[in-house]
């Protein structure tokens, strides 16, 4: 098969369509001709020697997320056949032409959609409903707060949000970007910083705070999330655009009983991924689904598999809304 | 009754025993007379002008825990009645020879023990339940870190791990506070700084960290005890002794995807307060009682409560192991 190989630690240069030999599916996996793929910040920092592959996954090929169809399935595999549509988060190794996913953390694709949006959905929309929802307990008549709308994950977030009754306060520093957010159904818009989405999340909360805050960007942006939560809230890290290092104000933290909590996708045991991944094809990929869907994948740009070095640009430019997707032809 | 009164923000000389009215319960309340008391480190909060008591308690009457008898009841009391020796964690007013209290606040006293004993056991031992267990989910089989280990509710906490099947490794700055702590079930003392602690936890887990980490000082300790935890492990800030700002690693958070909480008893809702109560009552109380008890109230020192200023400057001394009682005569 044909796969997008990280030749060396580096810039968008160092990638290249190599011929490589194909995956072979084992107990419970799928064999999935890749579709389209999306691209996540964990690329960039995989292609500079920053992240390296979790075991089991390929070490040199970047690709986090995927839509594709089953051409062969592994011993004991129950619930897909050939020919089925399926989606999924995986390890890496979604840069190709084919790729393993386990039966379990493949999840089936929304009817009708192309594989070329689809692609946009499993990682932004999985991240957001496991931090949200499965971690951070956000329900019907709560308030959520996130810090970089406009991301994948952001999009997502404000989207969930508003499908399950909750409402949403979000920031973003580019005005345009807010308009859109607005007409995916984020109800307060702050164009602005972290302080200001603090202050806002307060103000349209009658002073009480927000139940959930979503912070993509970390740094010294968490403390801004912390002072934007009402009493007992969470604040989930599930990035660190803003850097590695935050301050923490401890008797806000203390008298409010608040929970900072961190977290990732990637590196967490194959029962777990299985578990979200089970979760939200129950709860979730149904909301993809019908006539006036309640979510919907938003999808920057998409570039071919051959383009990824362009690709990469893009998404280091980080003017996209929403996702940057491959489409592999 | 007579009542120990904060009489204008000070140091201990602003406490006065006075005659004041009685207090009276109300639907579900008992009236207790108080036998005993113990002090808290918001006692001294209080004294100072900075930690007002919470609506519902007396405004000027300091004391968060005691032991005493039910002497009447309040309309529709089902529990207890007059007679029945019973101990709480009360909002304030636990200086004083009579208290109310809900009585699904309320804890029968383990049997057999004297009230000046049992004073030592509510906030102490709930606090550690309540953050260690409830919050934290330490279960048989993992290690505990805590960073006050001669604290009232560092003594508590290491008792209730061993008597769950947890282990723990605690630090005090102390070489004599230490042998006590490891008499009373501390697996691993450190004798040092939490930094010490930090490295001494992750040794002994081989490398992994621990499940549960309780922060009793706060401040740049905390960042110790997160680098104390295993992945997904739960730092519980229940003080801040040494600070209330704290610079987090968040790369490590969001890595290990760990949780970091903070909690405080008095200012929770009534139902949650209730709720705390009930689970104690039915997995700790009944530690204390028998032949051979698994868990023994630590009692530093008993003052008369007449001598309530001494007892304050015996606290704030902060060479206390385990407990300071007020005995009401």
């Amino acid at each position: 098969m044909r796969a997008v190989v990280i030749t060396r630690p580096g810039g968008p240069e160092v990638l290249e369509l190599r011929e490589v030999a194909d995956p072979t599916p084992t107990k419970g996996e799928l064999l999935v001709r890749v579709a389209a793929s999306a691209l996540n910040r964990a690329d960039l920092l995989q292609r500079r020697g920053m992240y390296p592959a979790p075991p089991g996954s390929p070490k040199d090929i970047p690709g986090l997320e995927l839509a594709g169809t089953v051409v062969a399935c592994g011993e004991g595999v129950t619930r897909f056949a050939p020919g089925d549509e399926v989606m999924a988060v995986v390890g890496g190794g979604a840069c190709a032409e084919l790729a393993v996913v386990h039966e379990r953390e493949a999840i089936r694709r929304p009817l009708g959609m192309p594989a070329s949006v689809a692609a946009a959905i499993p990682e932004a929309f999985m991240t957001a409903f496991d931090a949200i929802v499965l971690q951070g307990g956000l329900a019907s008549g709560q308030w959520l707060a996130v810090d970089a709308v406009a991301s994948g994950v952001g999009t997502a977030a404000i989207q969930i949000a508003r499908a399950i009754g909750a409402r949403s306060v979000g920031s973003t520093r580019t005005e345009a970007k807010l308009e859109r957010a607005l007409s995916l159904g984020l109800d307060v818009g702050v164009h602005g910083v972290t302080a200001d989405l603090a202050k806002k999340a307060r103000e349209v909360t009658g002073g009480a705070g927000v139940a959930v805050g979503l912070s993509l960007v970390g740094g010294p942006a968490l403390s801004d999330m912390i002072a934007a939560l009402r009493p007992r809230g969470t604040a989930i890290l599930v990035g660190l655009m803003a850097g590695a290092k935050a301050e923490l104000n401890l008797v806000t933290v203390l008298q409010k009983r608040l929970h900072v909590v961190g977290t990732v996708l990637r590196s967490r045991p194959a029962e777990e991924k299985m578990a979200v991944a089970r979760a939200f094809e129950d709860r979730i990929q149904p909301l993809f689904e019908g006539e006036a869907p309640l979510l919907r994948p938003v999808v920057d740009q998409v570039f071919p598999m051959e383009a990824v070095a362009e690709a990469h640009i893009a998404l280091e430019k980080n003017s996209a809304f929403g996702k940057i997707v491959l489409f592999h032809g």
